[in-house]
């Protein structure tokens, strides 16, 4: 039987085990709590499952346990950070605090991210900003790692670079994450340790041929996973990727021209306050509507209902919450080393 | 033989064309010059092959030659109009024109223009910002069409809802401008017009089948295009589509849920200077970098060398320069009859 824990009892356990790898008590709980948030959402590849990796870089160096990021520019609704490899989850976390306390006044706020380290899963973030009536834009890459190819080219020469946009309407809150690709590392990486393949063709072998083989992203010379769109498409997710690159890396001033090569993220957050353009009234209204017009729409037969984006992540969330959080069962073995050298107790499953 | 045409006398044609239907003077030689600029660039279903629509949209009252804009909101880098169905190619003109004026103060603009006419081609906006050395990002949808399907259904609901982003490098700019969906409805009429089939299956019949017929848009229930990303990754494509809704429709507080049933379009326009962020020069060469390693790229055999988005359509437009415009061929022809009506000289082909 699959064990299920309490939510809270794992960002408890996830906080003391970084504040065991020595980052600040408040700082391990945001870092803990939107991992969990994002295992509710059932984003499994970006909650805990990443916590392991994060406590390696604490104990070696790869990432920063506390400091402040150093201010390159501050224009008021325009900041520019380096993160010094502090945790990427607290400056985003920190990066929309700031946020919110300017943009009631200045409308929108723009910060770029220079040398964060991983930001885990960007969706998980996106409730702060809806819940308080605003838009957030949060994208991301990493300029030490690749894995796509540009179209017409079977090279990987930068990353998946999500994207993800949060909005609210008069109900639930739209919540977009995508990334340019059609599809990611992350889900390559656990295909490939199990043996299995994509359920598409989604990446390109070296020959230029579509495939659903992770093996091809470890060829000589190397395969790449496509940008969104495939190989007729294509163009579209290479220019969405490319957006990606420029707000982060290029907006941020530092990336793939320095050799950056320490696992991190160049990150761009932007929030929007509908209250400074037409209205918050309006924008939920229009977004509302829309909505349900989608949820709406008419389906094949037997097919299900619409969902909008972030309706799966909702509902798995309420499930997770009432009935309590099942982790990726390698999640919880990986974890098991790490509470022992800081002396955590587990939480126990539920019963 | 096909005729070609030099550029400005295309736009000093086009100009007297929408003067003589009540545009000043002025406008009416921005809205030609961006128009001519999209056939300089080969974009040729968003180039004159639109002024016979707009001439005709002058004429009925569906687009307003002259008057401001209503300020709905002015915070300094927010703003919101009210275009009242003005040119909407001097419109965005004008919005590019107000950042260009407040975007090194505030390092970024953003501008939501509800109830604007058609803007025409979006990517022929871009250099605008980007020989300014900015980046720039116009996104826009018509609320009062449809065509493209949410992901899961085949009814019609949103428009292609295009994103367009530019911005500078050390050499050629970047010039994207992708659709939110597979294909436009401009290329749907057009093939439908000439009887032909779309090279991939870019849309979804009333059964929720892939299909390269343009005339399942047609059908009872009518089908629909599919958001990027198709039958299996088109949640990414209806995700970016739901971003461009809410940035133009959402922010600009207008649009499908008032019933808007005139031709027209909601807008977003952000201009940001990368002078505010890490600094202009850390900008290009960071975009430069990826530039350069994206067009030197590995490609299969016998395939040509990674394009950049832009410089398929900097090539066209040097070209074109030099050896003058080719008009796809119902253009002239469609323009003949106003020319007729407001006594204006159609521009001789070139010898």
């Amino acid at each position: 039987m699959t064990a299920r824990y309490d939510a809270e009892a794992l960002i408890t356990f996830g906080a003391a085990l970084f504040a065991g790898a020595g980052m600040p008590a408040d700082r391990a709980e945001v870092a803990a709590r939107l991992l969990v948030e994002a295992d509710l959402m059932g984003h499994d590849t970006h909650g805990l499952n990443l916590a392991p990796g994060y406590l390696d870089a604490l104990a070696t160096g790869g990432m920063r346990p506390d400091g402040e990021p150093e201010v390159v520019s501050d224009r008021d609704a325009v900041l520019v950070w380096d993160g010094g490899y502090l945790s990427g989850v607290w400056l985003v976390w920190r990066a929309l605090q700031t946020a919110f306390e300017r943009v009631a006044r200045t409308g929108t706020v723009s910060i770029a991210i220079r040398r964060s380290h991983h930001i885990a899963c960007l969706a998980a973030f996106l409730p702060l900003a809806t819940e308080r009536g605003l838009m957030a834009i949060i994208a991301s890459s990493d300029p030490a790692r690749d894995g796509v190819a540009p179209f017409g080219s079977f090279e990987p020469l930068y990353t998946p670079d999500p994207i993800a946009v949060g909005y609210p309407t008069d109900g639930d809150p739209v919540l977009i994450d995508i990334s340019a690709s059609t599809t990611t590392l992350g889900m390559a990486e656990r295909l490939e340790a199990a043996g299995e393949r994509f359920p598409g063709k989604w990446l390109i072998d070296n020959q230029g041929r579509a495939s659903d083989d992770p093996a091809v992203l470890a060829s000589e010379p190397r395969g790449a996973i496509m940008p969104l769109g495939g190989l007729d498409r294509g163009h579209k997710g290479f220019g969405l990727g490319l957006m990606v690159e420029a707000l982060t890396s290029g907006l941020g001033g530092y990336g793939r021209k320095d050799g950056a090569d320490s696992w991190g993220a160049s990150v761009f957050v932007q929030v929007l306050d509908p209250a400074a353009f037409g209205g918050r009234e309006a924008f939920t209204a229009e977004t509302g509507w829309l909505a349900a017009a989608c949820r709406g729409a008419e389906v094949p037969p037997d097919r299900p209902p619409v969902r909008m984006p972030g309706d799966g992540a909702l509902a798995r969330k309420r499930a997770a919450l009432s009935e309590g959080v099942v982790l990726y069962p390698t999640i919880m073995p990986a974890l098991t080393t790490w509470a022992e050298k800081f002396d955590v107790n587990p939480p126990p499953p539920l019963a």
